[in-house]
Protein backbone atom coordinates (compact mmCIF):
# COMPACT_ATOMS: atom_id res chain seq x y z
CA UNK A 1 0.00 0.00 0.00
CA UNK A 2 1.45 3.23 -0.90
CA UNK A 3 0.74 6.53 0.81
CA UNK A 4 0.61 9.99 -0.84
CA UNK A 5 2.08 12.97 -0.11
CA UNK A 6 -1.15 14.30 1.40
CA UNK A 7 -3.39 12.08 2.75
CA UNK A 8 -2.97 9.04 4.38
CA UNK A 9 -5.63 6.74 2.30
CA UNK A 10 -4.47 8.08 -0.64
CA UNK A 11 -7.08 7.23 -4.03
CA UNK A 12 -8.18 4.06 -2.26
CA UNK A 13 -11.41 2.99 -3.17
CA UNK A 14 -14.58 2.16 -1.46
CA UNK A 15 -15.05 0.09 1.70
CA UNK A 16 -17.48 -3.12 1.37
CA UNK A 17 -18.12 -6.21 2.66
CA UNK A 18 -20.61 -8.66 2.06
CA UNK A 19 -22.40 -7.83 4.83
CA UNK A 20 -22.15 -4.22 5.15
CA UNK A 21 -19.98 -1.31 4.68
CA UNK A 22 -16.74 0.18 6.57
CA UNK A 23 -15.15 3.07 6.72
CA UNK A 24 -11.99 4.50 7.55
CA UNK A 25 -10.25 7.59 8.26
CA UNK A 26 -9.51 9.87 5.58
CA UNK A 27 -10.89 11.13 2.71
CA UNK A 28 -11.67 7.72 0.56
CA UNK A 29 -15.20 7.55 -0.29
CA UNK A 30 -17.38 4.57 0.46
CA UNK A 31 -19.37 2.57 -2.24
CA UNK A 32 -22.82 4.48 -2.16
CA UNK A 33 -20.96 7.80 -0.91
CA UNK A 34 -21.04 10.52 -3.76
CA UNK A 35 -19.02 13.52 -2.94
CA UNK A 36 -19.23 13.88 0.79
CA UNK A 37 -16.28 16.55 0.53
CA UNK A 38 -18.07 18.83 -1.66
CA UNK A 39 -18.09 19.68 -5.82
CA UNK A 40 -14.91 18.88 -6.90
CA UNK A 41 -13.35 17.09 -4.68
CA UNK A 42 -11.28 14.51 -5.26
CA UNK A 43 -9.93 10.98 -3.04
CA UNK A 44 -6.63 11.45 -2.15
CA UNK A 45 -6.28 15.12 -3.30
CA UNK A 46 -5.87 16.91 -6.20
CA UNK A 47 -2.38 15.58 -7.82
CA UNK A 48 -2.45 13.30 -4.93
CA UNK A 49 -0.63 10.52 -6.07
CA UNK A 50 3.12 9.41 -5.14
CA UNK A 51 5.73 9.40 -8.50
CA UNK A 52 8.24 6.74 -8.31
CA UNK A 53 10.70 5.92 -10.73
CA UNK A 54 10.55 3.28 -13.47
CA UNK A 55 13.21 1.35 -16.08
CA UNK A 56 12.91 3.50 -19.01
CA UNK A 57 13.79 -0.03 -21.05
CA UNK A 58 10.92 -1.60 -19.15
CA UNK A 59 8.57 1.13 -19.97
CA UNK A 60 9.31 0.74 -23.83
CA UNK A 61 8.79 -2.80 -23.43
CA UNK A 62 5.51 -2.84 -21.78
CA UNK A 63 4.36 0.17 -23.62
CA UNK A 64 4.67 -1.70 -26.86
CA UNK A 65 2.93 -4.91 -25.65
CA UNK A 66 -0.19 -2.40 -24.57
CA UNK A 67 0.08 -1.05 -28.15
CA UNK A 68 -1.08 -3.98 -29.23
CA UNK A 69 -2.85 -5.57 -26.51
CA UNK A 70 -6.62 -5.65 -28.08
CA UNK A 71 -5.31 -3.24 -30.70
CA UNK A 72 -5.82 -0.24 -27.74
CA UNK A 73 -2.93 1.72 -29.40
CA UNK A 74 -0.93 4.38 -28.80
CA UNK A 75 -2.14 6.40 -25.58
CA UNK A 76 -3.47 3.02 -23.81
CA UNK A 77 0.47 1.36 -24.45
CA UNK A 78 2.30 5.01 -23.49
CA UNK A 79 0.13 5.48 -20.08
CA UNK A 80 -0.11 2.10 -19.13
CA UNK A 81 3.51 1.80 -19.11
CA UNK A 82 3.70 4.20 -16.68
CA UNK A 83 0.91 3.59 -14.24
CA UNK A 84 0.14 -0.15 -15.02
CA UNK A 85 3.77 -0.80 -14.41
CA UNK A 86 3.46 1.41 -10.65
CA UNK A 87 -0.28 -0.78 -10.13
CA UNK A 88 1.77 -3.96 -11.12
CA UNK A 89 4.65 -2.75 -8.65
CA UNK A 90 2.67 -0.66 -5.58
CA UNK A 91 -0.85 -1.71 -6.07
CA UNK A 92 -3.12 0.89 -4.97
CA UNK A 93 -3.99 3.75 -6.18
CA UNK A 94 -2.50 2.95 -9.37
CA UNK A 95 -4.20 -0.20 -10.18
CA UNK A 96 -7.39 1.63 -9.58
CA UNK A 97 -7.19 3.45 -12.96
CA UNK A 98 -9.80 2.71 -15.16
CA UNK A 99 -6.88 2.06 -17.87
CA UNK A 100 -9.36 1.23 -21.19
CA UNK A 101 -10.27 4.72 -21.31
CA UNK A 102 -6.97 5.44 -23.29
CA UNK A 103 -8.59 3.71 -25.99
CA UNK A 104 -10.02 7.08 -27.10
CA UNK A 105 -6.48 8.65 -27.65
CA UNK A 106 -5.93 5.58 -30.93
CA UNK A 107 -5.24 7.47 -34.12
CA UNK A 108 -4.80 11.16 -32.56
CA UNK A 109 -8.16 10.68 -30.41
CA UNK A 110 -10.63 9.14 -31.95
CA UNK A 111 -8.81 8.67 -35.12
CA UNK A 112 -8.71 12.18 -35.96
CA UNK A 113 -5.01 13.07 -35.80
CA UNK A 114 -5.54 16.00 -33.32
CA UNK A 115 -2.70 15.12 -30.62
CA UNK A 116 0.12 12.24 -30.96
CA UNK A 117 -2.28 9.98 -28.08
CA UNK A 118 1.07 8.01 -27.17
CA UNK A 119 1.84 11.97 -26.05
CA UNK A 120 -1.29 12.59 -24.27
CA UNK A 121 -0.64 9.25 -22.75
CA UNK A 122 2.50 10.31 -21.34
CA UNK A 123 1.69 13.99 -20.20
CA UNK A 124 -1.18 13.03 -18.59
CA UNK A 125 0.49 10.63 -15.99
CA UNK A 126 2.24 14.01 -14.78
CA UNK A 127 -0.65 15.30 -13.89
CA UNK A 128 -1.53 12.74 -11.39
CA UNK A 129 1.43 13.53 -9.39
CA UNK A 130 1.90 17.65 -9.90
CA UNK A 131 -0.15 20.53 -11.16
CA UNK A 132 0.33 22.55 -13.88
CA UNK A 133 3.38 24.89 -13.00
CA UNK A 134 5.43 21.94 -12.11
CA UNK A 135 4.50 19.90 -15.36
CA UNK A 136 4.54 22.49 -17.84
CA UNK A 137 8.19 22.29 -18.42
CA UNK A 138 7.87 17.92 -18.37
CA UNK A 139 5.27 18.24 -21.00
CA UNK A 140 7.85 21.03 -22.97
CA UNK A 141 10.60 18.44 -22.72
CA UNK A 142 8.01 15.69 -24.08
CA UNK A 143 6.46 17.40 -26.54
CA UNK A 144 9.86 19.35 -28.14
CA UNK A 145 12.11 15.84 -27.77
CA UNK A 146 9.05 14.22 -29.91
CA UNK A 147 9.60 17.33 -32.91
CA UNK A 148 12.89 16.66 -33.16
CA UNK A 149 13.81 13.20 -32.70
CA UNK A 150 14.45 10.71 -35.34
CA UNK A 151 11.09 8.25 -34.60
CA UNK A 152 10.74 5.57 -34.01
CA UNK A 153 14.07 4.05 -32.48
CA UNK A 154 12.63 1.16 -30.40
CA UNK A 155 12.98 -1.96 -32.31
CA UNK A 156 11.10 -5.36 -30.90
CA UNK A 157 13.51 -7.53 -33.22
CA UNK A 158 12.28 -11.59 -33.17
CA UNK A 159 9.46 -10.24 -30.90
CA UNK A 160 7.89 -7.78 -33.33
CA UNK A 161 3.93 -8.02 -33.54
CA UNK A 162 2.84 -6.30 -36.32
CA UNK A 163 5.89 -6.15 -38.69
CA UNK A 164 9.49 -7.48 -38.21
CA UNK A 165 12.56 -5.75 -39.30
CA UNK A 166 13.66 -2.75 -39.32
CA UNK A 167 11.61 0.81 -40.14
CA UNK A 168 13.06 4.11 -41.27
CA UNK A 169 13.12 6.79 -39.03
CA UNK A 170 12.03 10.82 -39.56
CA UNK A 171 11.83 13.73 -37.59
CA UNK A 172 7.96 14.56 -37.27
CA UNK A 173 8.55 18.49 -36.93
CA UNK A 174 4.90 17.99 -35.29
CA UNK A 175 3.41 16.90 -32.40
CA UNK A 176 0.11 15.94 -34.00
CA UNK A 177 -0.98 12.81 -35.01
CA UNK A 178 -1.93 13.44 -38.41
CA UNK A 179 1.47 15.25 -39.07
CA UNK A 180 3.83 12.82 -37.59
CA UNK A 181 2.01 10.00 -39.42
CA UNK A 182 1.27 11.41 -42.54
CA UNK A 183 4.99 13.23 -43.03
CA UNK A 184 6.07 9.33 -42.26
CA UNK A 185 4.13 7.59 -44.75
CA UNK A 186 4.76 10.35 -47.51
CA UNK A 187 8.55 10.22 -47.03
CA UNK A 188 8.92 6.75 -47.01
CA UNK A 189 6.47 5.87 -49.44
CA UNK A 190 4.47 3.75 -47.30
CA UNK A 191 0.63 3.29 -46.47
CA UNK A 192 -1.03 5.01 -43.67
CA UNK A 193 -2.88 1.73 -43.87
CA UNK A 194 -0.55 -0.65 -43.22
CA UNK A 195 0.96 -3.22 -40.55
CA UNK A 196 4.57 -1.43 -41.60
CA UNK A 197 2.77 2.12 -40.97
CA UNK A 198 0.92 0.22 -37.52
CA UNK A 199 4.25 -1.24 -36.13
CA UNK A 200 6.09 2.29 -36.45
CA UNK A 201 3.23 3.85 -34.06
CA UNK A 202 3.90 1.22 -31.99
CA UNK A 203 7.84 1.04 -31.88
CA UNK A 204 6.90 4.91 -30.93
CA UNK A 205 4.97 4.55 -28.09
CA UNK A 206 7.94 2.60 -26.65
CA UNK A 207 10.15 5.46 -27.51
CA UNK A 208 7.70 8.41 -25.83
CA UNK A 209 7.37 5.89 -22.74
CA UNK A 210 10.90 5.41 -22.14
CA UNK A 211 11.28 9.28 -22.51
CA UNK A 212 7.99 9.88 -20.34
CA UNK A 213 9.94 7.26 -17.67
CA UNK A 214 13.18 9.41 -18.41
CA UNK A 215 11.43 12.95 -17.36
CA UNK A 216 9.54 11.33 -14.53
CA UNK A 217 12.69 10.37 -13.05
CA UNK A 218 14.55 13.38 -13.59
CA UNK A 219 11.64 14.78 -11.67
CA UNK A 220 11.64 12.64 -8.81
CA UNK A 221 14.96 13.93 -8.76
CA UNK A 222 15.05 17.01 -9.21
CA UNK A 223 11.71 18.32 -7.09
CA UNK A 224 10.66 21.71 -7.67
CA UNK A 225 14.20 22.57 -9.16
CA UNK A 226 13.29 20.78 -12.43
CA UNK A 227 13.64 23.03 -15.20
CA UNK A 228 13.10 21.04 -18.32
CA UNK A 229 16.45 20.88 -21.22
CA UNK A 230 14.84 21.52 -24.50
CA UNK A 231 15.10 25.22 -25.31
CA UNK A 232 11.63 27.07 -26.51
CA UNK A 233 11.56 26.68 -31.03
CA UNK A 234 13.06 29.37 -32.70
CA UNK A 235 9.55 29.60 -34.46
CA UNK A 236 7.68 29.67 -31.01
CA UNK A 237 9.75 33.18 -30.11
CA UNK A 238 9.91 33.98 -33.47
CA UNK A 239 6.17 34.79 -34.00
CA UNK A 240 5.38 35.00 -30.42
CA UNK A 241 7.38 38.67 -30.64
CA UNK A 242 4.06 39.56 -31.59
CA UNK A 243 1.69 37.00 -31.67
CA UNK A 244 1.69 36.04 -28.09
CA UNK A 245 3.04 39.11 -26.39
CA UNK A 246 0.18 40.87 -24.01
CA UNK A 247 -1.11 44.30 -25.03
CA UNK A 248 0.41 43.45 -28.90
CA UNK A 249 -2.85 44.22 -31.53
CA UNK A 250 -1.60 40.82 -32.98
CA UNK A 251 -1.79 39.10 -30.10
CA UNK A 252 -3.82 35.83 -30.69
CA UNK A 253 -1.99 33.29 -31.23
CA UNK A 254 -2.55 30.04 -28.44
CA UNK A 255 0.26 27.44 -28.73
CA UNK A 256 3.50 26.17 -28.01
CA UNK A 257 3.97 23.77 -30.93
CA UNK A 258 6.39 24.25 -33.90
CA UNK A 259 5.01 26.90 -36.48
CA UNK A 260 6.82 26.15 -39.21
CA UNK A 261 4.60 23.01 -40.68
CA UNK A 262 1.63 25.09 -41.29
CA UNK A 263 2.57 28.63 -41.13
CA UNK A 264 5.72 28.75 -43.73
CA UNK A 265 3.94 27.96 -47.22
CA UNK A 266 5.35 24.96 -47.44
CA UNK A 267 3.53 22.89 -50.67
CA UNK A 268 1.26 21.24 -48.44
CA UNK A 269 -0.12 23.52 -47.27
CA UNK A 270 -1.12 25.07 -50.41
CA UNK A 271 -4.70 25.29 -52.50
CA UNK A 272 -5.27 21.67 -52.67
CA UNK A 273 -8.52 22.51 -54.06
CA UNK A 274 -7.50 23.72 -57.05
CA UNK A 275 -6.10 22.56 -59.90
CA UNK A 276 -4.63 19.37 -57.83
CA UNK A 277 -3.59 16.40 -59.53
CA UNK B 1 -23.97 1.70 -5.23
CA UNK B 2 -23.41 1.38 -9.28
CA UNK B 3 -23.28 -2.78 -10.21
CA UNK B 4 -21.80 -2.53 -13.94
CA UNK B 5 -22.73 -4.43 -16.92
CA UNK B 6 -20.02 -6.65 -16.72
CA UNK B 7 -18.95 -7.54 -13.25
CA UNK B 8 -20.73 -7.50 -10.03
CA UNK B 9 -18.33 -5.30 -8.48
CA UNK B 10 -17.07 -2.49 -10.87
CA UNK B 11 -14.63 -0.02 -10.42
CA UNK B 12 -14.43 -0.63 -6.52
CA UNK B 13 -11.18 0.25 -4.77
CA UNK B 14 -9.16 -1.31 -2.33
CA UNK B 15 -10.16 -3.11 0.88
CA UNK B 16 -8.46 -2.21 3.92
CA UNK B 17 -9.19 -2.48 7.51
CA UNK B 18 -7.26 -0.97 10.75
CA UNK B 19 -6.42 -4.43 11.61
CA UNK B 20 -5.48 -6.17 8.18
CA UNK B 21 -6.73 -7.03 4.91
CA UNK B 22 -10.31 -8.24 3.54
CA UNK B 23 -11.24 -9.45 0.15
CA UNK B 24 -14.80 -10.11 -1.51
CA UNK B 25 -15.41 -11.66 -4.43
CA UNK B 26 -15.03 -10.28 -7.88
CA UNK B 27 -11.66 -8.52 -9.56
CA UNK B 28 -11.74 -5.52 -7.23
CA UNK B 29 -8.20 -5.01 -6.30
CA UNK B 30 -7.11 -4.61 -2.82
CA UNK B 31 -4.61 -2.09 -1.27
CA UNK B 32 -1.24 -3.68 -1.40
CA UNK B 33 -2.29 -6.50 -4.22
CA UNK B 34 -1.05 -5.12 -7.52
CA UNK B 35 -2.42 -6.54 -10.50
CA UNK B 36 -3.83 -10.45 -9.64
CA UNK B 37 -5.18 -10.67 -13.03
CA UNK B 38 -1.90 -10.00 -14.68
CA UNK B 39 -1.07 -7.29 -16.71
CA UNK B 40 -3.46 -4.88 -18.91
CA UNK B 41 -6.13 -6.49 -16.31
CA UNK B 42 -8.47 -3.57 -15.26
CA UNK B 43 -10.70 -3.33 -11.84
CA UNK B 44 -14.45 -4.02 -13.10
CA UNK B 45 -13.41 -4.64 -16.93
CA UNK B 46 -12.59 -2.64 -19.37
CA UNK B 47 -15.14 0.06 -20.55
CA UNK B 48 -16.65 -1.62 -17.47
CA UNK B 49 -18.53 1.65 -16.34
CA UNK B 50 -22.35 2.25 -16.46
CA UNK B 51 -22.82 5.35 -18.06
CA UNK B 52 -25.78 7.29 -16.77
CA UNK B 53 -28.15 9.87 -18.52
CA UNK B 54 -27.31 13.20 -17.36
CA UNK B 55 -29.61 16.68 -17.77
CA UNK B 56 -27.17 19.05 -20.42
CA UNK B 57 -28.12 22.25 -18.77
CA UNK B 58 -26.57 20.86 -15.49
CA UNK B 59 -23.73 19.46 -17.14
CA UNK B 60 -22.49 23.46 -18.72
CA UNK B 61 -23.12 25.34 -15.86
CA UNK B 62 -21.10 22.68 -13.78
CA UNK B 63 -18.61 22.67 -16.34
CA UNK B 64 -18.39 26.24 -16.79
CA UNK B 65 -17.46 26.23 -12.54
CA UNK B 66 -14.97 23.48 -13.09
CA UNK B 67 -13.22 25.23 -15.76
CA UNK B 68 -12.51 28.14 -13.28
CA UNK B 69 -12.17 25.66 -10.46
CA UNK B 70 -8.45 26.29 -9.52
CA UNK B 71 -7.98 27.27 -12.63
CA UNK B 72 -7.97 23.58 -14.40
CA UNK B 73 -9.39 24.83 -17.50
CA UNK B 74 -11.62 23.42 -20.09
CA UNK B 75 -10.48 19.64 -19.93
CA UNK B 76 -11.05 19.36 -15.97
CA UNK B 77 -14.48 21.60 -16.63
CA UNK B 78 -15.90 19.23 -19.55
CA UNK B 79 -15.04 15.91 -17.87
CA UNK B 80 -16.46 16.49 -14.37
CA UNK B 81 -19.31 18.05 -15.84
CA UNK B 82 -19.86 14.18 -17.01
CA UNK B 83 -18.12 12.01 -14.19
CA UNK B 84 -18.01 14.28 -11.46
CA UNK B 85 -21.93 14.59 -11.92
CA UNK B 86 -22.12 11.02 -11.97
CA UNK B 87 -20.17 10.55 -8.92
CA UNK B 88 -22.13 13.43 -6.73
CA UNK B 89 -25.77 11.14 -7.89
CA UNK B 90 -24.24 7.66 -7.88
CA UNK B 91 -20.65 7.80 -5.98
CA UNK B 92 -18.67 4.83 -7.11
CA UNK B 93 -16.93 4.43 -9.40
CA UNK B 94 -17.14 7.61 -10.11
CA UNK B 95 -16.09 9.37 -7.13
CA UNK B 96 -12.98 7.18 -7.24
CA UNK B 97 -11.14 9.00 -10.48
CA UNK B 98 -8.86 11.06 -9.90
CA UNK B 99 -10.11 14.32 -11.92
CA UNK B 100 -7.73 16.70 -11.38
CA UNK B 101 -5.36 14.71 -13.55
CA UNK B 102 -7.53 15.91 -16.38
CA UNK B 103 -5.73 19.67 -16.31
CA UNK B 104 -3.19 18.51 -17.92
CA UNK B 105 -5.80 19.17 -21.05
CA UNK B 106 -5.28 23.04 -20.65
CA UNK B 107 -4.34 25.06 -23.78
CA UNK B 108 -4.65 22.47 -26.14
CA UNK B 109 -2.31 19.84 -23.64
CA UNK B 110 -0.27 21.79 -21.36
CA UNK B 111 -0.73 25.27 -23.76
CA UNK B 112 0.48 24.09 -26.27
CA UNK B 113 -2.18 24.27 -28.81
CA UNK B 114 -3.41 20.87 -29.98
CA UNK B 115 -6.65 19.02 -29.43
CA UNK B 116 -9.48 21.78 -27.80
CA UNK B 117 -8.82 20.04 -23.87
CA UNK B 118 -12.61 20.36 -23.54
CA UNK B 119 -13.08 17.69 -26.34
CA UNK B 120 -11.37 15.61 -24.65
CA UNK B 121 -12.16 15.82 -21.58
CA UNK B 122 -15.48 15.04 -23.14
CA UNK B 123 -14.76 12.17 -25.61
CA UNK B 124 -12.78 10.34 -23.18
CA UNK B 125 -15.44 9.88 -21.39
CA UNK B 126 -17.19 7.96 -23.43
CA UNK B 127 -14.40 5.46 -23.44
CA UNK B 128 -14.95 5.11 -19.78
CA UNK B 129 -18.11 3.20 -21.31
CA UNK B 130 -18.01 1.76 -24.80
CA UNK B 131 -14.96 0.36 -26.72
CA UNK B 132 -13.92 2.06 -29.94
CA UNK B 133 -16.66 1.11 -32.48
CA UNK B 134 -19.42 2.16 -30.78
CA UNK B 135 -17.29 5.31 -29.35
CA UNK B 136 -15.93 6.44 -32.92
CA UNK B 137 -19.67 7.95 -34.11
CA UNK B 138 -20.16 9.82 -31.01
CA UNK B 139 -16.26 11.04 -31.45
CA UNK B 140 -17.55 11.82 -34.81
CA UNK B 141 -20.66 13.56 -33.90
CA UNK B 142 -18.93 15.76 -30.79
CA UNK B 143 -16.33 16.57 -33.12
CA UNK B 144 -18.14 18.02 -36.44
CA UNK B 145 -20.53 19.58 -33.97
CA UNK B 146 -17.44 21.41 -32.77
CA UNK B 147 -15.99 22.39 -35.89
CA UNK B 148 -19.47 23.78 -37.30
CA UNK B 149 -20.94 25.25 -34.69
CA UNK B 150 -21.02 29.36 -34.13
CA UNK B 151 -19.40 29.26 -30.57
CA UNK B 152 -19.71 29.83 -27.18
CA UNK B 153 -23.22 30.07 -26.95
CA UNK B 154 -23.67 29.37 -23.03
CA UNK B 155 -23.87 32.52 -21.19
CA UNK B 156 -23.66 33.07 -17.29
CA UNK B 157 -24.94 36.13 -17.66
CA UNK B 158 -24.55 37.78 -13.84
CA UNK B 159 -22.56 34.73 -12.43
CA UNK B 160 -19.95 35.13 -14.86
CA UNK B 161 -16.56 34.30 -13.38
CA UNK B 162 -14.11 35.76 -15.94
CA UNK B 163 -15.86 38.54 -18.19
CA UNK B 164 -19.48 39.49 -17.78
CA UNK B 165 -21.47 40.36 -20.77
CA UNK B 166 -21.67 39.01 -24.24
CA UNK B 167 -19.03 37.47 -26.57
CA UNK B 168 -19.16 37.02 -30.21
CA UNK B 169 -19.33 33.79 -31.89
CA UNK B 170 -17.22 32.00 -34.53
CA UNK B 171 -16.87 28.88 -36.46
CA UNK B 172 -13.76 27.33 -35.36
CA UNK B 173 -13.58 25.02 -38.71
CA UNK B 174 -11.09 22.89 -36.62
CA UNK B 175 -10.97 20.67 -33.29
CA UNK B 176 -7.73 22.18 -32.38
CA UNK B 177 -7.06 24.52 -30.19
CA UNK B 178 -4.82 26.64 -31.90
CA UNK B 179 -6.83 27.31 -34.27
CA UNK B 180 -10.41 27.59 -32.47
CA UNK B 181 -8.73 30.00 -30.01
CA UNK B 182 -6.38 32.07 -32.61
CA UNK B 183 -9.48 32.37 -35.17
CA UNK B 184 -12.04 33.60 -32.63
CA UNK B 185 -8.94 36.07 -31.07
CA UNK B 186 -7.69 37.15 -34.92
CA UNK B 187 -11.87 37.57 -35.77
CA UNK B 188 -13.00 39.37 -33.13
CA UNK B 189 -9.51 41.38 -32.00
CA UNK B 190 -9.66 40.12 -29.05
CA UNK B 191 -5.74 39.21 -27.56
CA UNK B 192 -5.28 35.53 -26.49
CA UNK B 193 -4.25 36.77 -23.77
CA UNK B 194 -7.05 37.85 -22.27
CA UNK B 195 -10.02 37.85 -19.59
CA UNK B 196 -12.50 37.84 -22.81
CA UNK B 197 -10.85 35.04 -24.38
CA UNK B 198 -10.62 32.71 -21.12
CA UNK B 199 -14.14 33.90 -20.34
CA UNK B 200 -15.07 32.13 -24.09
CA UNK B 201 -13.15 29.18 -23.26
CA UNK B 202 -14.98 28.41 -20.43
CA UNK B 203 -18.41 29.12 -21.96
CA UNK B 204 -17.17 26.99 -24.87
CA UNK B 205 -16.30 24.30 -21.94
CA UNK B 206 -19.66 24.33 -20.93
CA UNK B 207 -21.19 24.24 -24.40
CA UNK B 208 -19.01 21.35 -25.05
CA UNK B 209 -20.03 19.40 -21.86
CA UNK B 210 -23.79 20.04 -22.81
CA UNK B 211 -22.96 18.06 -26.33
CA UNK B 212 -21.16 15.48 -24.48
CA UNK B 213 -24.03 14.78 -22.66
CA UNK B 214 -26.76 15.02 -25.35
CA UNK B 215 -24.83 12.52 -27.55
CA UNK B 216 -24.26 9.75 -24.39
CA UNK B 217 -27.74 10.32 -23.75
CA UNK B 218 -28.62 9.57 -27.33
CA UNK B 219 -26.65 6.50 -27.10
CA UNK B 220 -27.86 5.20 -23.80
CA UNK B 221 -31.05 5.45 -25.37
CA UNK B 222 -29.87 4.06 -29.17
CA UNK B 223 -27.58 1.46 -27.94
CA UNK B 224 -25.56 -0.74 -30.52
CA UNK B 225 -27.89 1.36 -32.99
CA UNK B 226 -26.38 4.33 -32.24
CA UNK B 227 -25.35 5.57 -35.91
CA UNK B 228 -24.67 9.46 -35.31
CA UNK B 229 -26.11 12.62 -37.31
CA UNK B 230 -23.00 14.50 -38.37
CA UNK B 231 -22.18 13.92 -41.94
CA UNK B 232 -18.49 13.27 -43.11
CA UNK B 233 -16.82 16.69 -43.87
CA UNK B 234 -17.00 17.38 -47.56
CA UNK B 235 -13.31 17.85 -47.17
CA UNK B 236 -11.72 14.34 -45.88
CA UNK B 237 -14.23 12.87 -48.34
CA UNK B 238 -12.42 14.35 -51.37
CA UNK B 239 -9.04 13.89 -49.95
CA UNK B 240 -9.60 10.90 -48.75
CA UNK B 241 -10.26 9.39 -52.05
CA UNK B 242 -6.55 9.38 -52.67
CA UNK B 243 -4.94 10.00 -49.49
CA UNK B 244 -6.70 7.26 -47.03
CA UNK B 245 -7.87 4.74 -49.59
CA UNK B 246 -6.32 1.37 -49.24
CA UNK B 247 -3.96 0.58 -52.33
CA UNK B 248 -3.81 3.84 -54.02
CA UNK B 249 0.03 4.94 -53.58
CA UNK B 250 -0.77 8.52 -51.70
CA UNK B 251 -2.36 7.06 -49.14
CA UNK B 252 -0.42 8.53 -46.35
CA UNK B 253 -2.76 11.01 -44.41
CA UNK B 254 -4.03 9.88 -41.24
CA UNK B 255 -7.04 11.82 -39.77
CA UNK B 256 -10.51 13.11 -39.73
CA UNK B 257 -10.04 16.58 -39.32
CA UNK B 258 -11.65 19.33 -41.75
CA UNK B 259 -8.74 19.23 -44.39
CA UNK B 260 -9.21 23.16 -45.61
CA UNK B 261 -7.78 24.66 -43.03
CA UNK B 262 -4.26 23.73 -43.49
CA UNK B 263 -4.57 22.63 -46.77
CA UNK B 264 -6.28 25.08 -49.06
CA UNK B 265 -3.80 27.99 -49.72
CA UNK B 266 -5.61 30.23 -47.33
CA UNK B 267 -3.49 33.84 -46.16
CA UNK B 268 -2.35 32.40 -42.55
CA UNK B 269 -1.02 29.21 -43.75
CA UNK B 270 1.39 31.64 -46.54
CA UNK B 271 5.28 32.07 -45.66
CA UNK B 272 5.26 34.19 -42.38
CA UNK B 273 8.85 33.76 -42.00
CA UNK B 274 9.59 36.01 -45.38
CA UNK B 275 8.29 39.37 -45.98
CA UNK B 276 6.20 39.22 -43.23
CA UNK B 277 5.19 42.60 -41.33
Amino acid sequence: MEFGRRTLLTGLGGLVLAGGMTSVAGNSLAAGQTQPGGRFEQVGGDHGWKPHKLDPKECAEVAYLGYWHKDYGCGYGAFYAIIGLMAEKYGAPYNQFPFAMLEANKGGISDWGTICGALYGGVSTFSLFWGRKEVRPMANDLFRWYETAKLPVFDPGEKALGFKGSLPQSESDSVLCHISVSKWCYVNKIEAESKQRSERCGRLTADVAAKTAEILNAKIDAGKDYKGVFPVQKSVSYCGECHQTKGNEANWAKGTMDCTPCHSGAKGTMNKFKDHP
